[in-house]
């Protein structure tokens, strides 16, 4: 499969990040791009991304910085990755069936889509339909599970500190 | 998702043409790429590496061309999208979750992939395990199926006369 854009990753940290936080306080954006050890102007750009689709809300002034824009349970992973990646599918037709000279010109021949972006298109649902299947919320249950105690002591202490 | 190859459009109709050939039959590059539309010198490439994947053999000379390298039932379209668009993954996963100074530096801790990863090459193998429950077999039954009477006739006659 090509390449998920890079800000992928750091929009699904950063967002779980901001899961975390208590009821109404949020984070700069400088903390968070020093959470993550990315630049600043880097992670803006998918924080702008993010707040662009609805998902993240950026609260303006020298105490502002970003929070989620709602529940964690109601932002898919999709949700995240299409802000920042986009919603065209990946696979491309350029309906090359219709390309042999000796083909048909009657558009009527080829209103249904052609047989291999069906199949192709079928297949990228899949993946869609599993990273809709899943939210923040359940990255959160993750972390709780799987993070090593040293290091959720640590998110902990951004946390307190950062926080605002 | 982020777009696949545009060569993967071309390759897939271009496998299925193959797939028509009789036993011992080939195509030139040339008649590939006009039936399809397309510049030869675009379809060479992927024509190519197609070959160097081992689903299409190139027999040389002048009168040599393009076959299968192996029955179309034995032929996925992940073998098909994978030998044009290559085997990485989407999400490319650069282990962002070690790099908040605070984090242990014990590599031990690390050992399990980022939760995050998990679940997007999870997503991922859905598409991918789609992809290789399908042959070109399969798009040959779709294409009996589906492709206009008008359009069967005109594949005909160019598989009859370009054949060698």
């Amino acid at each position: 499969m090509r390449r998920l854009s890079d800000g992928v990753e750091a929009a699904l940290h950063c967002a779980l990040v901001l899961a975390s936080l208590p009821e109404g306080k949020v984070l700069s954006g400088k903390s968070l791009a020093e959470y993550h050890g990315v630049s600043e102007s880097y992670l803006l750009k998918h924080l702008r991304a993010l707040t662009a689709a609805e998902l993240v809300e950026a609260l303006p002034g020298p105490r502002g910085g970003y929070r989620l824009a709602r529940a964690a349970a109601k932002i898919t992973m999709l949700d995240i990755v299409e802000a920042i990646d986009g919603t065209e599918p990946a696979f491309m037709c350029r309906e090359i069936r219709r390309r042999n000279p000796g083909n048909s010109k009657d558009p009527c021949v080829y209103k249904t889509d052609c047989f291999i972006k069906s199949r192709m298109l079928a297949a990228e649902k899949l993946w869609r339909d599993a990273l809709r299947a899943q939210t923040l919320a359940d990255l959160a249950a993750d972390g709780e599970k799987l993070i090593d105690p040293h290091n959720k002591k640590a998110f902990a202490a951004f946390l307190g500190e950062q926080q605002r």
